[in-house]
């Protein structure tokens, strides 16, 4: 199963501490070596990193885990191939442009038989199930507005669509446009709110730990969401199967 | 001025040799520090770093010099603001998909009233003159050709569409969709086909010499495309104006 990372904040924060412990999955403490890669929204732009080398041998993780990048959308993956060779082309996350924003999308997990037929612009560059289902809800989400919607209106119609390709696997993904972060859990998803008072937060993959305490403002609000906890003392909270759940400036919206 | 820098090879091949010399344009030798980027194909994938900082000073430059990328197709570009805001979203290289596959482009120069209405899905997320023109670009191409067009194809279309956005302003661009490079000059563009037998090239713009013959192979060739030379001791060939050319497996095809 590959690995699913998000961080959506209120103010550009960076992705170092997290991103640390999250590459140690990427080859060493859990065996998903077919290729990683993330993407920071910063405003409207976007930086966007992919490599077919595993996270943890990779000069460009290192560079991520050195170079602190603030964004306030980030998306992650690591990737172990279960559909499509090991190539650069089939490597998370995704990247479209839809209504002069760029849309990112990763994926975990494995869809059968879920082929539609494209009949829009937006067509797979590789050959994974992961890149023909963001192909095809772009071009759903195309129909369904005729330019950037509000975020709860873009929720309902992913609700919709999320519902529409669960019953082919398990639709585990991370979407955003800069705007906000959409998380949706078939199997395995975690995601915690990190805001004041900060405490002091222990990596479970590597023996780090960090006191947020000292790097973080009263205001900044962070949440992170995650295959599977990243740290040990923190009280992560479970998706339910099925629940799409959409963050915006730090915090789950209520839609 | 920005600065532009294209590579076209018959097998992948790093550019670190004239990034080193390129990279100096931003913010040394040249005075063009609002921001860099440079995206390489692998196959059908690719890598894109953009970064806002001085191409001299990015740490993400700095991983580019160090780590040799092997690529058939590079396109790279150091920003000097004529038109928007300095942002990562103003950076080139733009990329978009088209066909299912990456389309990739910059732009040297300045457009003057040439906004052409966007009727198609192509939409520019920043707010520059050239990622406007390759929006346009994109959509006509769409328009033209139902499908991933052969290179002599796709070059007499680039022609049409080139000279229609010629008449605006200074139009020295790059574009690649991985299997070809093509490249339009209006003022100042260079071109050095490199093949067998291969000598020793010294830097322009670094105290720096590479022995190609003891790097490549009799078979090796490889097309650079640059604003101004590159090196100081090879016979690079300036483009007339008006002139689109097309590289492929490291030479330039005539079209």
């Amino acid at each position: 199963m590959c690995q699913l990372l998000g961080m959506n904040c209120n103010v550009p924060t960076d992705v170092t501490f997290s991103f640390t412990g999250f590459a140690q999955r990427g080859g060493k403490t859990d065996h998903h070596s077919d290729g990683w890669g993330i993407a920071f929204f910063e405003d409207k732009g976007l930086r966007h990193f992919v490599d077919h080398q595993a996270a943890v041998e990779s000069p460009v993780a290192e560079l991520i885990r050195r170079y602190p990048i603030k964004s306030k959308n980030v998306i992650a993956h690591i990737r172990k191939a279960t559909q499509g060779v090991v190539s650069l082309q089939n490597c998370h996350p995704f990247v479209r442009e839809l209504w002069g924003r760029y849309w990112v999308f990763a994926h975990n997990g494995d869809l059968k038989d879920f082929r539609p037929r494209l009949h829009s612009h937006f067509r797979p560059v590789g050959d994974t199930d992961s890149e023909h289902a963001f192909c095809w809800i772009m071009q759903e989400l195309a129909k369904s507005h005729a330019s950037v919607p509000s975020i709860p209106e873009l929720t309902l119609t992913l609700k919709e669509l999320a519902a529409r390709i669960s019953p082919h696997g398990t639709f585990n993904f991370l979407l955003s446009n800069g705007q906000a972060l959409w998380a949706h859990a078939t199997t395995s998803l975690y995601y915690l709110e990190r805001r004041h008072p900060f405490g002091e937060a222990h990596l479970s993959d590597e023996d780090l730990k960090l006191d947020f305490s000292q790097e973080t403002s009263e205001k900044d609000e962070v949440s992170v969401v995650v295959t599977s906890p990243l740290t040990r003392n923190e009280a992560w909270k479970a998706f339910g199967k099925g629940e799409l759940v959409v963050f915006s400036e730090g915090r789950r919206l209520e839609v």
